[in-house]
């Protein structure tokens, strides 16, 4: 990814499938990535890692048992490793997400989406 | 941090000075900054870590020997670990920074930005 920069938006323009992320770039063994979103994700949590979500575009509610969080445009959120969460969109919103590469979205690799090189 | 969102622009209103990173979130052990930049940086690389750069506002240069690379907003760079960089901005210029905490911003610790938490 050398001297190439990442348009978050051009990025976002080239799929239209909701819930999964395409990695843009990497950082320390993290992928960076977007993603486009609508509706209700399902109730889950990472026991390894923390999970970060930037608003780009739209308006996303991060569900926890404690209380929720929701999200507009250049607000972000890290939901603590081992917390149950669950995203929720009412509109498509854009999204950027950190997690360690490899970490299945769903905290299980068998319900995971499958993330993919943009 | 937790259930409390953070607002870029918001931290982005409470300080003025430049080069001063500000510690908004953590994420697995990295500080997620957010900045204001104007004019040039030092030249310096971080032998142990990649360098995250999101531009919010502005327009930033970031110097590389073989090439450089301008973001806009909505764009990203992440310089890879090793490589020596020079950040430049004629306007001032808001980031959002990733780096693992207690990583000094110019490579050096005599010569780094002191970090604040906001």
């Amino acid at each position: 990814m050398a001297r190439k920069k990442v348009n978050l938006s051009d990025n976002l323009s080239t799929f239209s499938e909701h819930w999964s992320p395409k990695v843009v770039a990497g950082f320390n063994g993290n992928d960076i990535m977007v993603v486009k979103v609508k509706g209700e994700f399902v109730w889950h949590s990472h026991p390894d890692t923390d999970d970060f979500f930037l608003v780009l575009k739209g308006r996303l509610t991060i569900r926890m048992h404690d209380g929720d969080v929701t999200l507009g445009p250049g607000e972000l959120y890290v939901v603590p490793k081992g917390v149950e969460h669950c995203p929720v969109a009412e509109e498509e919103t854009h999204l950027m997400l950190i997690e360690p590469a490899g970490t299945p979205n769903t905290g299980d690799e068998a319900t995971a989406a499958v993330k993919s090189q943009i």
